[in-house]
């Protein structure tokens, strides 16, 4: 897991742990790594492997995996650099930041995992993206198509190795209530959570809980035959 | 649950009373609900509902829900009536066939469902459909375009009801291994199985017991913010 430091990374660790599965965790949250022992999982914690748009990131991960467990049953990624504002105004830069975080970074991490898993003829990857990337996104345009990138790249990359054994899916959230949401959001003013909530068909903010007991069902190897699918996670908004 | 004596149902079943779910099962297989209530679930057995073409099943199924338990967690149905053939020899009877089976069974079966659901601002519906929805499928065209119909269904109906914290999604299953499969397809011959399974990226069938834990994610409570989705369980054939 490249980083169980935030986000989905902490619930869906326990989860897994809870389920039987030793654990390697880019950027573990303080005290993580010895609950996850408690529960009975081996847990390897990798340091300063937070900037996945460095390849050298998910190869540490991959290697850290490797040299404690000798094998690497299902990875998964949190990715992405929100660029916000309009197309009109937008620079070459802006894009190229876009570009970076949301396609560059999973790419990296593809490509360090997937060939471990095709040597092992056995592997299961999820890809967070974003709702995003199914549809126009307002003030978000350059984030919108580099997330659709990324998100057909991991079909590219599914299809690519699945005689294999090997499946990578892509789940896309939004509107989740985390901290970096509510701080880009200000979804912290509570007039501006009903803005925003009024904007979701469901009416609410998803939990990273709930989203991380959905990411199991990709992961935790019960179910292995569904492969380059992308679901979107963001209330029916997407 | 729809249809508990064949395919996904009796493994979807066994997994839901081990996670505490009692269950109403349409067309329970042979002592079934014995071992279930043996896992510590209550079981209501609903027999000869079986053809969910006809409303009165769907509604029979919901009444008895409401009689035994007052309430309605979860909700799912494997619908579909397979029509082959070409397009160009077909007749407006086989695609009778196909809209009864593939669109008006789960139109039924939401209606019946989901006002209770609505009531209780509360549920969560899984229909089984095909992924040839997903795609235009060789000797399948009425078909595959029924499927498509009961996708779209589905996702308007998950956009009406989001705001009532009802959610509802669609798995599209093929190449699963179960009689009918085997049987509609010739897949018991050894050599035909080999040319089916080439025409699968995952290059096998796949089991209706990791169907089933699959199916879980969107059914056992556990994470309840995404709706109006569609995901392909086909071995990434779709």
């Amino acid at each position: 897991m490249a980083d169980a430091g935030s986000y989905v990374g902490v619930p869906l660790a326990r989860l897994l742990a809870q389920k039987g599965h030793d654990l390697v965790l880019g950027n573990a949250a303080d005290g993580l790594a010895g609950e996850l022992e408690g529960l009975g999982a081996a847990v390897e914690v990798v340091p300063d492997v937070h900037n996945l748009n460095k390849p050298e990131s998910s190869a540490r991960l991959v290697q850290a995996a490797l040299d404690r467990f000798g094998r690497i049953d299902a990875a998964t990624m949190f990715s992405g650099r929100i660029v916000t504002g309009s197309f009109l105004r937008s620079t070459p830069d802006d894009l190229a930041a876009a570009v970076r975080g949301c396609i560059e970074a999973p790419y990296h991490f593809l490509r360090a995992v997937v060939p471990v898993m095709v040597e092992q003829r056995d592997g299961q990857v999820l890809v967070l993206t974003s709702a995003a990337g199914a549809k126009p996104t307002p003030n978000a345009p350059l984030y919108s198509a580099a997330r659709a990138g990324a998100t057909m790249l991991v079909k590219n990359v599914a299809a690519e190795v699945a005689s294999r054994n090997v499946q990578v899916n892509a789940l896309g959230t939004n509107f989740m209530d985390f901290p970096a949401f509510r701080a880009a959001s200000g979804a912290d003013d509570p007039a501006v959570l009903e803005r925003i909530v009024a904007g979701v068909p469901q009416r609410r903010l998803g939990t990273v809980e709930e989203c991380a007991a959905f990411c199991t069902a990709f992961l935790d190897g019960t179910s292995r035959f569904t492969t380059g699918q992308f679901v979107a996670y963001a209330g029916g908004w997407a």
